[in-house]
């Protein structure tokens, strides 16, 4: 009677990698590894012991240059139930205001003996210039609007989840496209597993360019709903609405937003998606988001595995050496 | 020969509560299994080992919408010393300012495996508002002008420890008691058990309508002094003097304030007791303060063990079993 | 076959003191003591298994004052991997907002239990009055312009690792000697340990009277180059430009700072060490700070060691009774 199963019975490819910075990179195996590995963590969470030793010893450092409540906080617990010393580093907090440049300051933290940085930055590519300049793995928790792949990797856990598969899905990505990270790393993600994906959103919000990823591109939700086994409502950032992209927040919600009415158009068993913190009455009308289509906490509860099996890829010792 | 002593060798009553939201809804026996158990904790806090398993694999949030250091603090120890995993979760880093409601907020922050969430937010009943919407544990750090439940029992504690009973004490609380959840927590859970209490200050802060929770009120502290067991100096909260509802500060020091001279009215071993941060030369003295009769750092020191006390009550796992 | 190896097998003296305040305070034993721990803790450090039972149960408080990141990163990392349980507290979430003293803050905070304080402060002196007011265990984490003996013994660890030796070397401090810590601290070390000291920097900012701690001083980096085994490029600070006492940050870098023509002058195995955030350009030049004579990493990781040794020399526990 084994307690500390803390690794897959069995897994597609052995993990090889040091750093996850992006879904683009991986493989469909290695995508199904880290899934595979999140079931065995999510499973984990249900028992009354929750702690596991797979990272004890290790330091695992939020290394943070844009606000962030809840990636940084399931980073750190995930880390914190893999037994793992956490440190918190926000720029507030940093010296990058005495002058220091950011790969000073992340090399100076990785001295102090690190073992993961778990990276969030306004720039895309900060996380990959990261990685080889340090000699500890990088996790990107968000880069600009290029990728954030945990949160397309509890994305496509949760689908997995709720429909016990990925593979021929319809999957809608509903919202400002253009500047998603969530958009990009859930189209790389759900291609390469099996899954069709459009994206759906304001000309303005959606660059004709992204049809080369493999998607398909519509402006008008109503044409789409019937199609979608999953509609992912992105998170609308009402800042974007300053520089003229961006239509009324009213007229926003009238043409994009999941209310009951348009839930009726959808497939009967439609898994509705959305990245929080949503804007209630925006995105999604309040009775929607509570209702029984709505997957939006088990996305959270979710991304707490995803992210242990992540970080126990990355540098986890397995139980009877832990 | 057992090392691991957590629980109270005989408890009043067992304990069936998911939550601590105030003193006014518990039971006498309830108060009395709280105070027991933390007897035993800081039993336990006295030795060299002072780490308790009974947490452990369980995570703690302090989720704060208010300024607070030593309570925050106190309940963070409290947690950790039983094992547990903490978060600190305060608006100033919060998602709130994206827009999401405080139900909203709380309900994400479950979703990632909370066990307990202590609160403190300035609307009355925030807490018993968040119990009806989680499935974790949840406990009153303070709600506006409200209770502060944790705060009354480390001040029965105290005096319990101090006088060896709270039966047919009479206690003091002198202040400002319109705006004091300190006082209304202290209120009911002392005439729960048992002691008489006087609430004392001047008129325009204590509301004539308090008498019917059963206290006796006063206006002026020469007239209680000789007849109190133990005197309660409420912090004075500079800010409500804009407001009109306050004497000067040198005025309420004059009239109110504890001093060397007034001490040798009071009865001969009259304990004091001031939640802290106390304003040194305005409720009370600075050499009455640390005088003998002032238990002002044992009540910080009993605010861990009453802590650990709640928090293994709400959700702890005997020794065994940990 | 030992393997929770956390006391160094031999010690010059029994460790008998209570607080680390300053070097001055220390013999040339005591600081051996401590160098030597840090040795065993460095060593530690490369080992798959890195945490440490020596302060299980204890709680270390950062109580810092003035903003830090490196140095409250560092002490809390070391505290962690001694198994002890950490808090942060700073002025900005502190109750000193609401009028507290400084000393009644930390009293408070000392009564939940605390069994180490590191305390920042921009008073010199700050630490060794708290000392005198708390049961627990000080360390001094940088007083103003005074000390900072950590930094101090951190940059003599480096040295005895690089050069194996403290005795008889000559160690360059460079830059804003009056306003340093960095610099008194080194100086009280180093000369304890046999090395000699060369203070250099602009006049404005090298005391004459520093001479009387037994340094020579210089006012030009050339003069000093080829005898130094040592350089420590102190950290300026820009904000002194406004007080009139430095020259342009451009003058400054002409003088002062080390590029690659000066270091051709220097001894050809010097060792370079700078107390960061370096400001690149200024105090040295960024192939200089990457160059093989440069340790400024190194100091970041050894100071972890330092911070170990001293909490566990201050009031660890041998791993027989952990």
């Amino acid at each position: 009677m084994t307690i500390e199963l803390a690794v897959p019975e069995t897994r597609p490819v052995p993990w090889t990698r040091r750093h996850l910075l992006g879904l683009e990179d991986l493989s469909r195996p290695e995508l199904e590894t880290i899934l595979d590995t999140a079931e065995d963590f999510a499973e984990v969470s249900q028992r009354r012991r929750k702690k596991r030793a797979g990272l004890k010893g290790k330091v695992v450092v939020n290394l943070f240059f844009e606000p962030s409540t809840r990636t940084r906080t399931s980073f750190g617990l995930a880390a914190k139930r893999l037994s793992a010393d956490t440190i918190d580093f926000t720029t507030s907090s940093s010296s990058l205001m005495k002058g220091e440049s950011f790969i000073d300051t992340a090399k100076n933290i990785e001295a102090m003996g690190i073992d993961v940085m778990v990276v969030r930055h306004s720039s895309p590519g900060a996380p990959h210039l990261l990685a080889q300049h340090v000699g500890c793995s990088v996790v990107n928790a968000g880069d600009g609007a290029h990728e954030h792949p945990t949160q397309g990797l509890l994305d496509m856990f949760t689908i997995r989840r709720c429909k016990g598969r990925l593979e021929n899905l319809t999957v809608g990505l509903v919202g400002d496209i253009s500047h998603s990270r969530v958009a990009r790393s859930n189209i790389h993600g759900l291609l390469k597993l099996g899954a069709r994906v459009i994206v759906c959103g304001p000309p303005t919000l959606v660059p004709p360019s992204i049809a080369q990823l493999g998607v398909e591109i519509s402006h008008r939700l109503e044409d789409i709903l019937a199609r979608c086994d999953v509609i992912n409502l992105l998170r609308i950032q009402f800042e974007r609405q300053r520089h003229g992209l961006f239509p009324s927040i009213n007229e926003y919600a009238r043409l994009f937003g999941m209310d009951s009415q348009r839930l009726r158009r959808a497939k009967e068993n439609v898994l509705l998606l959305a990245p929080g913190p949503i804007n209630r009455g925006v995105e999604i009308t309040p009775e929607v988001a509570d209702g029984p289509h709505s997957a939006i906490l088990q996305q959270v509860t979710n991304g707490l595995a995803v992210r242990m099996a992540v970080l126990y890829l990355l540098c986890g010792q397995p139980p009877a050496e832990g």
